[in-house]
């Protein structure tokens, strides 16, 4: 049987769990050296592969490779570039299999989100029709958890054990101080699109902790005064309020309430800081002590409260990837499929790159309540196993030990390229 | 000997390690039933002394008095309520004795900051004036760590772990994209006046992770075209930059860089939001793309990423108030002395409240660089022990196992007291 080398790389924002897909993907292939030769990884992403810029992960130990697991980040360097329609850019793509062709690469592993698989739909088209033939494999990974057919997205499981965590502990913080300090404590978390990450905040709240969350949803219209309203009331019966907001929250003209007017390589908006425009409607309409946070990219950074689950997963979608491939398959993901709730139990399985690229999978309207402002106990039966166990870095001190590669290029085959 | 009852109240912002200080005191009391009686708390600090709402620690488990020990925030409410001179209410400190007589109380163990370790020591002093003989012991917290004489404020550790994982693995996401997304990352953290938690960012950089890490103290004058022209040159060596801003920073006018115009109970001013003032300067002096979060509330309140040193001190000096009380001492506060940087070697040693109170410890300057942007060796020989260990708290479901008591209060023998 013929051996293949093998191209993965890492695409848009990356995760605390995006290294543990790696470093399943790593460690399958190199227990493979009869079907798989040299996995290369592309320096910060597809750049890397249109630059012919190869990192030889042969070069990393062992040890290396399996710190990846505890990690967060990505190793290789991600980006955020989006490959033009093959209209107008087509270039690019013959870029990409002459690249591959040039280092004898067979399999193409893309981790990312939406948009990543997108790009390798394209790719696994357009190899056929350019006769030169490669497997391309999408490997799942968005804290946006918007993906379709998949239960979740790598990456999802771990922010939404941030979120839920830090919402617990803050709401800790503001009951104890109520009586005479901050009242309404407004925590921002990411979301461009679908509330996931926010639904997570609604963890906090449970029959034992009895913490008064509120949520605003991307997928819910805001409206000031009804969300006044409902913090007001939550204040008078709990003393204090916990509002979780998404940053893609919009009013009812579908204007993001905090728009910074910038706009990323994708062409999505950029957002940031509605936070403070929810603390100043608090304050102006109830006039409320107020507090807020903006977690950013410590949400989605943080492996040192990872889920265990999350890392598990990632992991075994980076295995599946290599596995699949090797069974011949094309065009596919590795998605997993719940199979139950309670305990929670999947499995993964192949789905078809056309149905994943370019779906994205909102916050069903029955995962929130009636009001808008929380999540149904089918949203909790959903999320629950997704924060379960932790899975914590070794420490070296007082700090984790995550570990940097040595990040080591192969040589050019070919002309440069301008991108 | 004489059984006297104990008065404990927590005191200014909650942190993610108070409630182990009132673990150690608690316990340690429970141990001695014939020196020491009940420990009545009071509901939401020293507002529960002067309206006579006093908790019974008593009808608390063991078994609750010991999740104390992993439970962040105050759990007997803490409040904002500084006592004013006694020119200017002595009826408010006249009240604290009464209550004290009525209920038999003769340990005062006040939990909080420097503005406590004032009332504290005016307690002290007007219960002699007074003719009943309280002796009152302050016990130090603050996330600020600006209390003189001892090594460090329990609650800064924990703290100075938070921002300093944080910041690294912050520091790994901006690494992992800067090719062609964040350049500049800034988080917003704590520390009204001092420097300290801003200094734990600097804890992300050592010789194994090269982390190109920007503090700005509240110590140091900020300075527009100094501080963007050191971020550039960051960029330029390292391909990023993260900035680790103290809400406390002022320009060269001594106002503050991002001022609400609030001011809270103590008359400190009230901040937030000095991230996007910084991030915008990058923007328009720089024009790199960037990220800020606000760590507010979540830094102090994660007890998921709480100093194991950090625990044990706070422990520790519960424990000690109640020793020192016990052995009559009066108008002290339990101070850690330091006796060896590495191994960290400490004990525990009485300090005069009258040397304590209205004494703000700022970051001497030599643990601040000649540039004013980063940590000297001393600062790291200091710091360093601080963030050591970890002590997690045990999960159920995904999330912490956080306690809440029972707080059952006892009846009332006094009129009613307007505040």
């Amino acid at each position: 049987m013929t051996i293949k080398n093998a191209f993965y790389a890492q695409s848009g924002g990356v995760t605390a769990v995006i290294n543990s897909s790696a470093c399943g993907l790593i460690q399958t292939a190199r227990k493979l050296p009869d079907r798989i030769g040299t996995v290369f990884a592309g320096r910060n992403g597809i750049i890397g592969a249109l630059q012919e810029e190869l990192i030889d992960t042969g070069q990393e130990s062992d040890e290396s490779i399996a710190a990846l697991r505890y990690t967060p980040s990505g190793a290789f360097g991600s980006c955020r570039y989006k490959l033009k329609s093959l209209e107008q850019n087509r270039r690019e793509y013959e870029r990409l299999i002459e690249v591959f062709e040039a280092h004898d690469i067979g399999y193409f592993f893309y981790n990312g989100g939406g948009d990543s698989a997108d790009t390798c739909l394209k790719v696994s088209q357009l190899s056929e029709t350019l006769g030169y033939p490669i497997q391309a494999i999408h490997i799942p990974k968005t804290v946006d958890n918007d993906l379709p057919i998949t239960d979740n997205c790598p990456g999802f499981g771990s922010v939404a054990k941030y979120v839920a965590v830090s919402t617990l502990e803050a709401s800790f913080d503001v009951a104890s101080m109520a009586k005479t300090s901050t009242k309404v404590f407004i925590v921002e978390v990411m979301g461009r699109h679908a509330g996931w990450i926010a639904a997570a905040g609604g963890l906090a709240s449970s029959d034992e902790t009895h913490v008064p969350v509120v949520i605003l949803f991307p997928e819910i219209e805001f409206d000031r005064k009804n969300f006044c309203r409902h913090v007001d009331e939550l204040v008078h019966s709990d003393g204090y309020a916990c509002v979780v907001v998404s940053e893609g929250v919009r009013d009812r003209n579908g204007k993001f309430l905090s728009d910074q007017g910038l706009t990323d390589a994708f062409g999505h908006a950029q957002l940031g800081g509605v936070a403070p425009v929810v603390a100043s409607m608090v304050k102006q309409d109830l006039g409320y002590k107020y507090h807020w946070a903006v977690a950013d990219y410590l949400q989605r950074a943080a492996r040192h409260i990872a889920s265990a689950t999350d890392v598990e997963q990632a992991y075994a979608v980076g295995k599946a990837a290599v596995k699949m491939a090797l069974d011949g398959a094309n065009s596919v993901m590795p998605a997993i499929i719940r199979t139950s709730d309670d305990p929670y139990e999947w499995v993964i399985e192949a789905a078809k790159l056309d149905e994943v690229a370019n779906v994205e999978k909102m916050m069903p309207r029955d995962f929130i309540t009636d009001d808008g402002f929380g999540i149904t106990d089918a949203c909790r039966r959903y999320l629950e196993p997704l924060i379960q166990g932790e899975d914590y870095p070794s420490y070296h001190r007082g700090l984790p030990s995550y570990a940097r590669m040595k990040n080591v290029l192969i040589g050019k085959k070919l002309a440069p390229f301008e991108i």
